[in-house]
């Protein structure tokens, strides 16, 4: 504790500890690194899964391909889910993760991806890099010996598939919604019975009608897996993740044996790889959107009596879950504090601008004007 | 012509032409390269000046300080303006600037920055990255012997200080309005008088009413340079610049004689750059906001009228321009194209997402609650 203490009052930070011994001139020594990368996604999502290729790629350029790092799919190491633990354990160097997929061991976790009514993906970055999220969550996976660092986001998600239209809370009743985590409890507050099920099999499962409804990316992902041929009504938003963030896992102690140089080169490789993800998502939705539409897909946002009741809910569901957890707790009143400010200014000038160019366009679309 | 060629076909590309004699292994004998960088701000504008110096920072980092760039204010090499022959002609490796001060030499440097009515700071990524920007700008900056990278984005700026309110087309008449190149030109279609006054000469000509109003760019630098106390009201959007992106130009010969490796590290080092520069704003821009209403600054949205009426006298500007200058043509008609498919898109899922968080938030404000 106080050897960390002083390194980092000495500027050189925790993350340097191990490679204090490296001087300036050291990358003319430069050594071969060989990381492995266990995503928890699979290929075919290959805006999230390409992220991870941009970061081994452009590392691998920096250093003249002294410092490796190969990917691999969920499943070829480790399953999925289990990229934490992988990461923690030293099984792997590093993963590409959903940190919601792990608040079952701590509901903390949700922050570093999405909470529902949080950020938007602007507003996380934001919040990450000079809002003070990012040193919260980097005291928070400590305790799982992981160092993690910002890689992507995918945007505002959308709502999902239904195969009936949702008017009302009442609507919401006993309805089979194939959707994970925090946003399962919220909805349950609302009658909904929330269903875990693999990507893989949510085709098959909304085509029985075994569920009513499933969640899954956005029009990109979506159609690949073609749910718009077994259910009509595409909803949005998904409120529950205004702005999900990937983060990529590095085991706390093969972070401290990087070269200083191959840190910083990282670090930099991961904003590569955050930014490009958004701007692929930004570039690939609006085309598949417009193919879903021109197939037959009905596209609704949920109501405001809907979005009203979630929110409420929502609310609720944070008080009672800081009350139980005091790290959730610890960042939640920071991340509801810039949250409202971002919130304020975002519906001024974004908004404003937004907003007018949106109705401008959209008031001279065809169909707008045969109206 | 056939060199170029072939170097892209091998994978290699234009920019490592003069880069292709390094080999894999080359970074053990990674040469000293110290540049220096001239940016068109003053230091006192810390969050774009800043974004350089993060650039400056990162990429010694990441070379155990074999690659140093020095960063100068506007003024200390050249002045701000003169950034782009500074870089074309040799006299600085590399600087720092806003491509559309430079519509005077061409209309088409708007692009690379923003134009009125075209896309917020996020589209404006994707267009770069994944939507075909940057190699259409790429294109246009070789006749100015520049590779450029994307470093930096304000987001969406104000409207600016005005003494009296603006309701009507009739109240923009005879207005001198302190506002540069392409918003000016289209301003003045609706008798605006636009007015080219240095940063620092603002608040007095804005005191003594030489000028009726002056834009600079949003609450955070507009605060420091107090013209709250010399003009009451604060108009939003600043509908000429949406998402007005900053950018790292590069002397053609100066990049291809860099290592690849630094190559790959400098344009990693501006993705850094480049994100760090829209969340310091975004960061900053609320707190100030907040400041200046607390202040007594009367802040107020464009009418739908004064919109509506500067949107299509931009659309008018963008015809005789296009019919007259076939560079701006080029870029115009894919840009165009590209912004209304991610309208249509980001009107959708986070648009409404943006929108009810918003409206909820401010219901939920003590004023609000009191109406």
């Amino acid at each position: 504790m106080e050897r960390r203490k002083f390194l980092k009052s000495a500027g050189i930070g925790l993350a340097g500890a191990g490679a204090a011994t490296m001087s300036a001139a050291a990358l003319a020594q430069a050594p071969e690194v060989k990381w492995r990368m266990t995503s928890s996604f699979p290929k075919s999502l290959d805006a999230i899964y390409g992220a991870a290729e941009i970061v081994a790629k452009q590392v691998a350029a920096a250093t003249g391909g002294k410092f490796q790092i190969q990917v691999f799919a969920a499943g070829e190491i480790v399953p999925g889910f289990g990229v934490l633990d992988a990461v923690k354990d030293g099984t792997v160097q590093c993963g590409h993760s959903a940190s919601y997929y792990y608040v079952g061991k701590d509901p903390t976790f949700a922050f570093d991806t999405a909470i529902p009514f949080g950020l938007n993906s602007r507003q996380m970055t934001a919040w990450m890099y000079e809002g003070g999220g990012l040193q919260l969550l980097r005291d928070f996976f400590k305790d799982y010996n992981i160092y993690n660092i910002p890689l992507g986001n995918t945007g505002a998600q959308m709502g999902g598939w239904f195969r009936k239209e949702i008017k009302t809370v009442a609507d919401l009743k006993g309805l089979k919604f194939r959707v994970g985590g925090f946003a399962g409890q919220v909805l349950s507050k609302l009658g909904v019975v929330p269903q875990q099920i693999p990507g893989g099999d949510i085709y098959p499962a909304l085509e029985k009608g075994t569920i009513d409804a499933a969640e899954w990316i956005g029009p990109y992902d979506d159609e690949k897996l073609g749910f718009n041929k077994v259910a009509k009504y595409y909803y949005y938003p998904g409120w529950w993740e205004g702005g999900p963030q990937l983060t990529l896992y590095v085991n706390q102690g093969e972070w401290a044996k990087l070269p200083k140089e191959y840190q910083a080169i990282l670090e930099s490789a991961c904003w590569e790889g955050h930014a490009y993800m958004q701007a692929r998502y930004d570039v690939r939705n609006p085309a598949a959107l417009k193919r879903l539409v021109g197939s037959g897909t009905q596209l609704r946002p949920f109501s405001n009596e809907v979005m009203a009741a979630c929110y409420k809910a929502a609310l609720e569901l944070y008080d009672e879950t800081s009350a139980k957890n005091p790290k959730f707790k610890k960042i939640y009143e920071p991340f509801k504090k810039f949250r409202d400010e971002q919130i304020e200014w975002f519906s001024v000038c974004e908004g404003r601008f937004d907003n007018f160019v949106a109705a401008t366009v959209r008031a001279g679309r065809p169909e707008a004007k045969k109206k």
